[in-house]
């Protein structure tokens, strides 16, 4: 017998239908205390006052409550992101772990989840983020057997952030006023905590957060929330403690349009198969979207980031969520924005969870 | 000699920038008077209150006003599109004809614009509207030399809407009271009056505009803009009587993520070319984008026609948008929202001008 | 003793936020079977996509649930209206009746709700919804014991909107398509079956919902929302047969900018007091804002039915609100949006629940 | 024969109807050499891309184009501010300045303008800017033959904002990178020049700009714009140099509802007059509104500022017109969002041009 790991992709018809995974429950394929975490695109704006996350978290709750203690309902990472601007489809990700036959001849997809001790509002998007997320990743990666940091290929956090009455509550101690933008330093700070827990960067002063540019991790995917003052980490690798028929794979899209990048890696998943043609082996796609800082793509001006009309997290979303869905075929993909120090400048990291079967 | 289409596709900074034009003119690489058309992909909302379309208008008015006599100018198809979400960026695409060598071997890009009368608000919408473009249609075909129906590729269309005021102005006698879905009426009519003339309907009831979903274009593309009252018409084909060496093809996307279609077009002007390796030879690309009514893609649920603070035009632009830039490696897509009766629900048709030689 | 209505006035912090009304009961200072109906003025946007309203509901149903059985909180109104435009503040109002001494000198405030069975999408917006409102309207009067109609000075509904998938449901047998549109219309429905309880209307056919402006109810307030398929009516007015220190009264504002009609009825309440004196007598606004069909207030144009950025619901409550605010002191306002059939074109109903005593 | 100060309020259609103008230019009504200054309030978000403000500057230079020379309209303050939330009506100011009878027996309306020369980037926001406008503000006293501060009764500033492009160009040396956040910091030095100017303020270190909200001009209104780099200052006052039936008076409101600070300076101008009855003899009311900083208007939470779908200052623009709409019986008001430094957190400065006389 061996750790396994399984993921179910579900719909949402609105924030709170946890029909889909009650169903699991109730048909026996899904054991409550199996889940590792649930991921959760909702269909809010995903800025500050994007409820659909709490409304989710809280729905998801009470749908667990019948079935594990309050603990660990407290200690599950529920890592809703908002937005499914564009074609993008509401949708769960749930992710667990059962025992199963040792059948692998290599490495399976392996999990783990952590979550950080509540933050005060003083410490969102600083260093103090980064040492919690840090640790927290270091702590997920040796729950789930995973001792190289090259066998983790995806970081997957939720973090809070900051609104009017947190700062008041601090006495304005906050690394910015501006609500929205205590978003992109929460995630910064998060990405940057997953850098160092890789070795991709080394010690990040406070000023480098939200600024320097030129520090990023290839595998973290941040996303901040108003309903939560921890931060929440699933770690997503590769190990050969795990078997079962699924695997990770994972890119860095160097733009917004970088398809080459998706193709090469959906290329080592399937060689040679025609575009979309894969879709039915993927099991979750994994992504990060922003608007390049520069105000450009390959030279033509983008005009995301000087829209006062609609936040260019959401622009970013549904245009890259258009890139992904034209070369996978789905469009519950958890798409996720603002990209700070996640990736390069206007770029980010993709993770595929994948059946390692060809399909007949 | 021969008749010879030309294609600049050209950077805007704002909509008032037509300096990239203006540059043109005074290089002597376009004479002004061989425009044949304007596009123009403006930084609007693309909705009832987007004023950069009569802003960019004015701007090319005030531009060509030394070059051209007023009544030339009032004759010019200026099709401006609003809307860049996500990557795309604001650009112009001029269309002009020259006489050059004959030096073509087979069909080359033919080009004709046409005008209607000025259209009555209780006209927009309806089967008067149907028919001014059909015959607009045919006019510009036979000016273009293209005898052929499937000799055109596309047809571009600027047309009206109502506003609260023009509403008034005929005492209520409209399509429709909602100003925003007025443009959807124009542009389905619009695109139904060139669907007549392809041969690809016959006729149209008034009742079938917006609703019979079954009828449609696959080569219309219509705007609707607050800045003009009649319909502006730009017919895009081959003709073996011109030369040059630009041709153009067309698809239908059948649904907003059919990259298998694009796949299928590009595989035509350069079979076996890796992704994005032809950006350089695509003279423009024009696409429609739209929300299937049904409210789900592939059985996925969206939610651009249930999200109130973003028109689901303004969703289906950006998120086609990131389809079309991932397999073309553009951004300066003219991708205009709403495509009623142009291409199947949910999806629209797609054209690329090209250069015929390969790049070295 | 005699039956003695009591209004709470309670600030939520996001809307999940039931803390003050749970403190209430904590104190012993509400009881939470007194409660007769609760309100609620939540942050989202008061359109189809607005998750704050459910996510209150739920909220509230859950700080409900140790203390009332299932049935009774199932039968319980919580109308929540989406919205806090401009300088709105989110909060609650909580509606309850307890036994109290008879010591009333004329009639005091009374209070019942009620609510219909679950209705089809097709019936949403048409005559079935009018009559479903209109016997749900009598059967509250009777029960608050108020016989003559002119007793009633404000009638507050929920109804249900139509989405996609409840489009779908019914294969297309609806009032409209345009989700956004049939929030209008059920709240015109609901309007008129408050006219056809207190008098104000006869007969009312199908087509006349939506369109036929003459027709409405100086009383009705109507807010629509995606998380119930009933209508739940609370009806608010006075009677000799209840006793306390509460009362109501009520006008209409002829157009969004009508404060002469407000500055009429707080004469009433204290006469010649200056602008704001009374913010400590009020204990609650109600009221209801719209753009005007016609796009003018007093002869000059608004663009509130040509901003395709924000919806004219949006801007209607923030413009009204701030009438409201600047007359009464207080920000803490039911202003609610879309005022179909709710006081004329452009206007609405406004309802003011006060202390009879002057504060010393 | 004294200087005369004449204001016309005008309707505007869209954007680029300047036919209320041109008619009063035809009709001998206002001749364009006696303009001082023009204001327009557009109908765009009045955020980075309202390209609404840009569009009216250059349909009223084409207006202004066959009747002044070219550097005299250069020179001609147009000051564009964008928005018109809730029931705020397009329109335009156009004060002008002509030779009348010395007939007033008290000072008149006196009227001068300033611009200053194209600001760089990187002076956007900070203290060159204050010193710019300041030394401008004097200029325009002297000609207005104003001497003495509190005769100063409103300055109104229309002042440039950073863009990507405009950022790059000066290689990233700005106040912020934030564009939106740079239309604040510009009113806010803009206000501060006026503070200056008016000896409300001593100097102002850059660091105060946008940060020391105890620093305020009671007289200064500012608005941001993209289609302009310099700073163009309006000075409205009074002086015994003029002559004619106008008058001006102003005040500053303490919070977003503080009707009774507007309710005393109206009643300075009518004694005892009921609400709205003065409507006819306000010629211009111009007004600053914005989001207190803290979140709360008189302790109770507003959300404009935790609104990622709207900007605060569309919220506020909103709100504060409908208190002003309330008290006044107008809706065409010039009220202009983000009041930095211009007036206390959360309020700001009110100015009202009346007719002397009382209306029969």
């Amino acid at each position: 017998m061996a750790r396994t790991a399984h993921v179910h992709r579900l719909p949402m018809s609105v924030p709170s239908d946890v029909s889909a995974i009650e169903a699991l429950f109730a048909s026996g394929d899904l054991a409550p205390d199996a889940i590792v975490a649930i991921l959760g695109k909702t269909e809010g704006n995903g800025c500050v006052n994007d409820f659909t996350r709490g409304y989710a978290v809280q729905s998801l709750r009470a749908a667990l409550a019948p079935h594990l203690p309050p603990d660990r309902i407290d200690r599950l990472p529920m890592v809703m992101s908002g937005g499914t601007e564009g074609g993008l489809s509401p949708h769960w990700i749930v992710l667990s772990e059962a025992d199963g036959p040792d059948t692998a001849t290599g490495p399976s997809l392996a999990l783990a989840s952590a979550v950080t001790r509540p933050l005060s509002p003083s410490e969102i998007g600083r260093g103090a983020q980064v040492e919690l997320v840090r640790d927290a990743v270091l702590t997920a990666m040796k729950d789930a057997g995973i001792t190289r940091p090259e066998d983790v290929h995806f970081v997957q956090i939720k973090c809070p952030l900051l609104t009017s009455e947190r700062i008041e509550q601090v006495a304005g101690d906050v690394a910015t006023r501006d609500t929205l933008k205590s978003m992109g330093l929460s995630r910064g700070a998060s990405a940057l905590g997953v850098a160092q827990a890789l070795g991709e960067v080394g010690p990040v002063p406070d000023t480098a957060i939200g600024s320097d540019w030129s520090l990023w991790s290839s595998r973290a995917s941040a996303s901040s929330g108003i309903e939560l003052m921890s931060c929440e980490i699933v770690v997503i690798g590769l190990s050969s403690d795990w078997s079962g028929d699924l695997a990770v794979a994972h890119t860095v899209m160097r733009d917004a349009i970088d398809a080459g990048s998706i193709a090469r890696v959906l290329d080592t998943i399937a060689p040679g198969a025609p575009i979309q043609s894969q879709a039915d082996r993927l099991q979750a796609v994994l992504a990060k979207a922003e608007a390049s800082a520069g105000g450009t793509i390959r030279g033509q001006r983008h005009t995301m980031l000087d829209d006062s009309d609609i936040s260019s997290t959401r622009h970013a979303r549904g245009f890259v969520g258009g890139v992904l869905a034209g070369l996978t075929g789905l469009t519950d993909l958890f798409v996720s924005g603002g990209a700070e120090h996640q990736g390069p400048d206007g770029g980010g990291p993709v993770c595929i969870i994948y059946r390692k079967d060809t399909p007949t």
